[in-house]
């Protein structure tokens, strides 16, 4: 499964869109930010897609956790939220 | 039950400490955070309430949605993740 990575100028509604896609096909999404605007796009993300996701009955709960990760050489400390349908 | 609060400076360990004491209590914890600092800080609470709780057997989750608040006379949009133990 892929990941999705999400930048502080991901647009939350296409990302919310991945999520859904992801969920539907794999019951399990897993969404990696670097830094707090990445993080709190990630997040809206999550709250947008179980509104795209909830009229087909499909409730979802995220699990935050750290993840270390090398950006432009540098190594970087990401969170990863697992993504899981109810 | 109070909603923990969690500002750009809150320090996400004793976050992550109240929002273990809440889950042992109630069982759910509701955080609400305004901006993307604010929304880093809660998200790495709940990573780090995880570590907490896991050695007592206690796995936890979370869900995102979107709240309107009143902030110094303005009205803003939180983020509120509502963390579950499973």
């Amino acid at each position: 499964m892929e990941i999705i990575k999400v930048s502080s100028k991901s647009a939350p509604h296409a990302v919310a869109g991945a999520i859904a896609n992801t969920i539907r096909e794999n019951q399990v999404a897993e969404i990696q930010s670097v830094g707090a605007g990445a993080t709190n796009q990630a997040v809206k993300s999550i709250a947008i897609a179980r509104g795209y996701l909830a009229p087909s009955g499909i409730d979802i709960v995220c699990v935050p956790g750290f993840a270390s990760v090398e950006l432009d050489g540098e190594q970087r400390t990401a969170i990863r939220l697992v993504v899981k349908a109810l």
